[in-house]
């Protein structure tokens, strides 16, 4: 292009300093906001501009117009400066070395080790861009279930092929420190890590990270919990483990997300108990360049749990969130819920740690404690499957990631809607249709797996369906029973002074709320409380049949989602018509296998009849006791 | 279409008895030529007609048509009656139910089992039509190292649903039948083929297969092999057992395809003598459903090995092939070579069973021996990746496959030119380069892995790579050194009747062609002879030289085919060509890890230099040996 002609040019997109002065000069003030990788978008005498300070800003700016335009947006008004709220934006995968994928429910894993670095195969290339275009700027590509020999120059030269081809997309890489490392790889006698050897091994493998990772991120680290080696095996703490590494990654500016979900089955206090027990008192003694990485509730990815009490509880530590994006509890690969709706309910969940709005996604963005770091992950939901995430939908929840991460105030409706208009159509009655769908599906959900309050009733081990029953086997905390405690009088956990008290972990405004059976909104009711099944509810029902009406609620919905989408016939293309009826099928039937399964087990210990309006299983209860499957996808 | 329009139609794409009369009439006599799948393809009176007389036919026939415009041969001229010369055309699937491929090299398996049958992805559909297009019509979906849990009605319903699938497509579905299913489902005491209990058990399952499959295809079965049970372990005969599932299946038109890969470490003779020694003696035992499977070579799958000899030695029994188009053995993933240049080696093959010209093929077509069952079976070499087969290259045996077992004289140039035309390129550049190189590749590929008759040399267990000093480890039949015995004098096995003479198993031509040392082709000189290192040869070389020089000339033409290649830049899509030259690059670097291992392992013994022209190795041997890697696919 000839200086003439660039004068003329109705679109720019560079750098701030690479426009022409007159434009430099009259977005100056504008430019003055911009941080490393955020970008303006500005219609300025009749020109479109994105500029930025950074390449990777320019990137997100570019995407962001591409964006405008495919959700129709009127360019004539752009005027935005968009700056990230949150520095560390990754996603976990939780991808084994054989492939396989824990939790992965779209085939399997996209990293073809075997092949790298021999190979960079294109879905590495787009698996970048794609995460570009929605922000996140880091993947932590290994199991936390960590295998070490990922650290192995066998692997660390594949890993670096993958850094290679992440890098123009801005993406690092981290990956997941096996606590056990030093004696797996090298025979030390111990990982202990206030060990000087150990120290020193970490120390000299980190420095062999970076000589194959320049601008490697750091690591992941699951330890002291499910059979992972850690601190305690060594009677340390979790802050003397992380410690150890992040000395180890800190010349180099890398950081240490350490995890939070440290529990075992040999302390006696209620398992959501134990993070906060463990963690609160260590508030203050991590490294700068840690994070503590918390999940969004005590538990372990439930279809509703309260917000982690450790949000707000630790003003000296960095906190990061952890989300699973893969529907581990959620209905796995065939169920279509909009997980943003969940995770708003989180993220505007209010921990009053400084007063009223101290929400987490405060916590996150590092406002409400003044945090130096700020993360998110969102653990990977894609695979092998020809549409990345087995649901096409599920697409929906890994873009919804990408923008909360971005900014977790971003309104949830604006984010399906523009999802569906660059993934669908702009037409009107999709677009209403299914974010119709989309904003109802979460409360769908709950109300088939989980209603009032209900947790951790699923199968054994791989976690498809319901497992109300599950019980015994060697680990209390991994059973049902442990969870709902029902029996002929009661049913649910008592959390509150006169139980495990783990209600006690949240603020003041938090117990008066929930500690209070006649007042807790009934989606907590039995997370906290044990009810009388005859107990008489705030909404006129007894417990029991609040219960039931709540699972029919819950089919119904699913019935409801199916009918709406075959509205959508002909509206759009075919193929993903067809696969998107063909999962909505399989959902309203596992709705009704949840409801039936359930009410049929706990109606053993009521012993009251199914309230009118709630349809008669269509098995009887041996039947659901004695379906099993083989195989069953993500363990 | 009214009938004043009809008449004026220049396209006919119908069942001959669908056809408006004055078409049936002129074409009458060709019409009567045309078998159950067969089809007729006429330029008639200015009209294209398709015609057949079956709707199997009819598709065959317009994926025919197809062909014919995409590799653009003039419509106006044709004239021609196709029947496939083979009835039982089939793939056979190595596929776990964990979705694991034994053997495979393109991901995982595209059977989404979890999700069967409650969802048909449209995947499935693709399978299908795109095995329709090259005659495919049968599949066998489950590894032949079978999980007898497929019999069981949990997957019974799910082979099902890929049935109904397949079947619009004219493919029926096999299974794989674990030989000891009766005591793993339903605790028989034994799985005696003779004992009256098993054989009902086996009539009972079979019945209930048809429940659920009404053209259920029949049983494909490894036995008394690699571990899987079989009728030796009750003293039968391997008749005994194939005729037991016969029986089971014969009252629903079911057929039993016995595999011939039967051997065992204890069996003092030569492991590639074993199936014709046990097969041979059963000639005219089986029932007429009953159709025995051999390999195309006596060994397993190797990169050259002669014909097997149970080929035109068993004129009672109907014999099919066996090919491997995933290639185990052939450079996995990630090298070209064109399987039917190896294919047609051993298709074109003299048996001499009835003088010469009783090749492989005639035996295969039922000619030779008036079979009344024919068929041929290809273990697939698809899976999840996002092209199907790994290397694009793949492809190509995919659908060559498809057009031997069609009609297994066809001419492998033009089978060549036509995957060019269609899957890249009319352009005549783009065709000449790429029939070059794929008329090439086998040579190119035995010389850089097993020159000379070297076989079995390849790493231990999942014979990735080179591994000529693979001994030991409790199966002497599965190392290396059993096959090449090198020592300081030389280096062959001697399979001769100074040796352990399954040179016997074939013709009186072959013993004579073969039988000498002086006059035996070279390619099958090391499979029959033991031979001095410092032997000269026809070609004036001593041996090691001429092993020397044929790893040279090997990886010289892998070179080759890469600077092909890269003359294609800019004529075929960046895509596909980055990715076949990624590859290329992997397959000159495993060429020469191929030479370089190999020589200096041999070396050792030989204590010769390398010859003038062969590049000294880039590591010493202990690199080789020693070189490691984990999780390599396909085992």
């Amino acid at each position: 292009m000839n200086l003439e002609n660039k004068a003329a040019a109705l679109l720019w997109i560079a750098k701030f300093e690479d426009l022409p002065d007159p434009i430099q000069l009259s977005l100056k003030e504008k430019a003055d906001l911009i941080e490393e990788e955020g970008y303006l978008l500005q219609f300025e005498k009749g020109k479109v501009i994105v500029t930025s300070k950074s390449d990777i800003g320019l990137l997100y700016g570019t995407f962001a117009l591409l964006r405008k335009i495919q959700t129709r947006e009127k360019l004539e008004e752009l005027s935005e400066i968009e700056n990230p709220k949150i520095q560390k934006r990754l996603l976990n995968h939780w991808d084994n070395l054989n492939r396989t994928v824990e939790r992965g429910y779209a085939g399997f894993s996209i990293w073809n080790w075997h092949r790298l670095p021999r190979h960079i195969d294109q879905q590495y290339i787009d698996y970048a861009r794609a995460n570009a275009s929605i922000g996140i700027n880091g993947t932590s590509i290994t199991n936390v279930n960590a295998n070490a020999l990922v650290l192995t120059p066998e692997y660390l030269e594949k890993a670096a092929a993958l850094a290679d081809a992440f890098r123009p997309y801005g993406i690092k890489v981290y990956l997941t420190a096996r606590f056990n490392a030093p004696m797996v790889l090298d025979n030390l006698p111990t990982a202990d890590p206030l060990d000087p050897e150990v120290q020193q091994w970490w120390k000299d493998k980190t420095r062999e990270i970076y000589t194959y990772i320049p601008d490697f991120g750091g690591f992941l680290v699951k330890a002291d919990s499910e059979g992972q080696p850690g601190p305690h095996n060594y009677g340390r703490t979790q802050a003397d483990g992380a410690n150890m590494l992040a000395d180890a990654v800190q010349p180099f500016g890398g950081i240490v997300m350490w995890r939070a979900f440290v529990y075992n089955e040999h302390t006696p206090t209620d398992r959501i108990r134990q993070a906060y027990d463990e963690f609160k008192p260590l508030d203050g003694k991590f490294r700068e360049n840690v994070i503590v990485q918390v999940k969004n509730g005590p538990l372990d990815f439930q279809p509703r749990e309260p917000f982690h009490p450790l949000f707000g509880a630790m003003p000296e530590t960095p906190l990061m969130m952890e989300f699973q994006i893969t529907k581990e509890y959620l209905g796995q690969d065939t169920h279509w819920v909009n997980l943003a709706s969940m995770w708003e309910e989180v993220l505007q969940s209010d921990t009053y740690a400084k007063g009223p709005g101290s929400t987490v996604s405060k916590v996150l963005d590092g406002s409400l404690h003044d945090y130096k770091l700020t993360g998110i992950a969102g653990v990977s939901n894609i695979g092998t499957d020809r549409n990345w995430t087995g649901h096409q939908t599920a697409q929906a929840d890994w873009y919804a990631f990408g923008q909360l991460a971005w900014n977790p105030e971003q309104n949830i409706e604006k984010i399906a809607e523009d999802w569906i208009r660059m993934t669908f159509s702009n037409d009107t009655e999709v677009i209403n249709t299914m974010k119709g769908i989309m904003l109802n599906s979460y409360e769908i959900l709950v109300n088939y797996m989980t209603p009032l309050g209900l947790h951790h009733i699923m199968a054994r081990s791989h976690h498809w369906g319901p497992g109300p029953w599950v019980t015994g086997g060697g680990r209390d905390d991994w059973t049902a029973t442990y969870y709902h405690k029902a029996n002929s009088d009661s049913i649910g956990f008592d959390r509150t002074e006169t139980g495990s008290n783990a209600l006690a972990q949240y603020a003041a405004e938090w117990k008066e709320i929930w500690g209070d059976a006649e007042t807790i909104p009934l989606e907590f009711l039995l997370w906290f409380h044990r009810v009388l099944w005859n107990k008489k509810l705030s909404t006129g029902n007894t417990l029991w049949d609040e219960l039931a009406i709540s699972y029919q609620k819950g089919v119904e919905g699913a019935r409801w989602m199916q009918q709406e989408w075959n509205k959508l016939e002909g509206l759009i293309d075919p193929d993903r018509f067809k696969h998107i009826a063909s999962f909505l099928k399989i959902q309203v039937n596992e709705a009704e296998w949840w409801r039936d399964a359930c009410l049929l087990y706990f109606g053993q210990y009521s012993k009251m009849p199914l309230p009118e309006g709630v349809e008669a299983p269509k098995h009887d209860l041996n039947y659901y006791l004695n379906f099993k499957r083989n195989f069953v996808p993500g363990i």
